[in-house]
């Protein structure tokens, strides 16, 4: 509660110091999981485990969908949940003299595209000097060691937190939050959280929104010989594609109605990821469908997105003779979710600036980012600070993602004095 | 040899009538194998069988890519020949006193595309009134089963042909044509040839080649949030589906300098018949594939045809910053073929116009067709005259294919009478 003595931080930040190569050692551990969707649970079970170790009370289960599927922050599902596993480590004091907090992390990693273009394996996690390489290393594995070799650092010098800290290890939410909800609707809260996603060593103020949607075109293929007289759905897909490049032009258009976001060049990110169409090159294709994402501001609903996107395509659609009569179908298969703004003069904040000049001997810096964040289940949904806030990072969700390890080492300090300061501190 | 008199021309017409019936319900038992590509050989065993069954001496074998691929006329092979199966009946004479043939069709049927969209099953065939519907029912079972019906005609009035005569059914017509070529690498010959495609009851003049080819386009992914700094792999190849339109126009503008398509609308078709890229809907997509297929005019070469649509490409990526530093791979998967022309005044075209006379009371007519045929293995490769004609269609390649019937036995009536004038008649 008090903050804490110059000596003591420099101990914490020497504890965290000396146990950054084991850090890093775990960290390339759990690179070598595969944890892309639907394959996160060998990853999971190894964090239980070594929670478990440490003394964390677990509790592992697989999400399902019926206890969130009414949730105002449910995104739709497309997969089997079987095993998606979310996994929460509880560390109790003796006493309950502090504020609590949340370490949450999202152990799910993204594809890692054609495996060639990576100059080294992407789940064979490689160090070169101050980077440390690898699918998910940034995004955001390197986030969970820190979480929990923060709590170690402290451990080592005869510490733990004097409030419950929960470990929060949770999956899908490259694609739809449903991890961190499902550990909402489980009764997991606190006074605060922190989530240690590659953030370029700042705070997050504010974030969008995300929608996922499925575009589905589907037209009347005929021999290619009378191409005239088909509609060819490949080429119908890119004219809407055309169509929703002009809706993010009108939605970056609005950003002057959108605190935090007035200055940024481009808030309004979207992106058409995967596409498929047709079956034969001889043939008109009769169907293409293609997977966008689009982000969109705090404080505009997803019903309310969905509703423009579908009344755009609508319009797009009109203008194209084939469309006009077959219009294509929308379907949302992921994100779902509202963005967030952190308010500016919460304790959480103030306690968090304090930690980061200590560990990097400057003034934390906030900034806004167009992309989704599970901070937005802690904010809109429990009321809670959420501070995401983390390393330096290239190329994630790209080729050669990289983390830069002396960033990670001053993340996991703040951290570790954060916990000291809003938990205090008892003796173990 | 001489034309046929006008009681006997009627008595085959009537042997083709009694047997009608029996040849829908045989063109409907094989329109219900699945006979696509890779999957040919159940529909090719039954075809064996039936033609065994009739005194056929029987070929059957798997097409061996070592055989023909030094062939000029050799396609790019992608997938695995081992069950690439054609079938080859030989009915030879007592003596040989007519002219041979070869009646040829091919029993691969192009993909059916989302199966919904179908009135009826696609692999169910359907009769309604004058049409049979079905997937591959028109292109070109009706006209595999007109080849044998001819001759089961003339067998019901006890004759047969008095030259040898084959019975080709060959794969791989839609994607490469080395079906066709594979058999006249094992040492077929005729005088000439007759391949009932569905050509609307007219005999093709002149058709197009074909070349098929894929473009693959390779980028650098990033995190959404980041998109503007990355290169979308989907949005590229649109960039290169654009410029082969311009390649495709500039070719239809050349159709004066080429005999008998200086009077077609649009004798190049260029077609995306297939699509697929991307991974994930929040990466900025790493990859992009399409397949192609586009026509070219006679007397163009296939190599020439490829090096002017990869000289084109590398101009439309030159204007494309992302693409001038990652060009696109092209990749031939199919086609790989000159387009023919059927001279005009040859014996065997006289011989069809008689027979078609006789069947249709009305005028043979001739066509230009932009699309590929085996008929120019038959015709570039052993100066053979081939007539390619056949019944009348609709939607060959679409959704509810369906051939008409009473042009199907007229079919049948033309090419028994051409049997019996061509190769004469001998008494069973």
């Amino acid at each position: 509660m008090t903050e804490l003595s110059p000596e003591l931080t420099q101990r914490i930040l020497d504890a965290v110091a000396a146990g950054f190569e084991d850090q890093i050692a775990f960290t390339t551990t759990l690179g070598r999981f595969p944890s892309l969707r639907g394959q996160e649970h060998t990853a999971q079970d190894f964090l239980h485990d070594q929670l478990q170790a440490r003394g964390y009370a677990m509790d592992r289960w697989a999400i399902d969908v019926d206890d969130i599927k009414h949730h105002p922050g449910f995104s739709p599902v497309t997969i089997d949940y079987s095993n998606a596993i979310n996994v929460v480590g509880t560390l109790r004091p003796r006493a309950e003299t502090g504020r609590s907090l949340i370490l949450n992390g999202h152990v799910d990693v993204v594809p890692t595209g054609p495996v060639d273009m990576w100059t080294t394996p992407p789940f064979e996690p490689h160090r070169d000097g101050d980077w440390l390489y690898g699918r998910g290393i940034a995004d955001m594995k390197a986030g969970i060691a820190a979480n929990i070799f923060a709590v170690d650092a402290l451990a080592r010098l005869g510490y733990r937190p004097a409030a419950t800290l929960y470990q929060q290890s949770v999956v899908e939410e490259e694609c739809t939050g449903n991890g961190a909800l499902a550990c909402l609707q489980r009764g997991y809260r606190a006074d605060a959280a922190i989530i240690p996603e590659p953030e370029d060593d700042m705070l997050v103020r504010a974030n969008t929104g995300v929608l996922w949607f499925r575009v589905r075109v589907q037209g009347a293929p005929v021999h290619v010989r009378e191409a005239g007289t088909g509609a060819n759905a490949i080429e119908a897909a890119y004219e809407l594609i055309r169509g929703l490049r002009e809706l993010e032009a009108a939605w970056n258009a609005r950003k002057g109605d959108h605190r935090y976001f007035e200055d940024l060049d481009h808030p309004i990110n979207f992106n058409v990821g995967k596409i498929a169409g047709g079956d034969w090159a001889s043939s008109v294709p009769a169907w293409c469908e293609f997977d966008c994402r689009i982000a969109i501001y705090p404080g505009i609903s997803a019903q309310d997105a969905a509703r423009e996107i579908e009344d755009h395509l609508r319009r797009v659609s009109d203008r194209i003779p084939f469309l006009a009569n077959n219009p294509p179908q929308v379907i949302y298969n992921g994100f779902y979710a509202e963005g967030y703004v952190l308010e500016e003069g919460t304790q959480a904040e103030a306690t968090l600036a304090r930690a980061h000049m200590s560990s990097y001997a400057e003034p934390l810096q906030s900034f806004v980012t167009p992309g989704y964040l599970d901070g937005r289940v802690f904010v809109i949904y429990a009321d809670t600070p959420c501070l995401v806030y983390g390393p330096y990072s290239q190329a994630i969700h790209g080729f050669d993602e990289r983390v830069k390890l002396s960033s990670v080492q001053r993340v996991t300090g703040t951290i570790a004095l954060f916990i000291a300061e809003w938990c205090g501190l008892e003796e173990i």
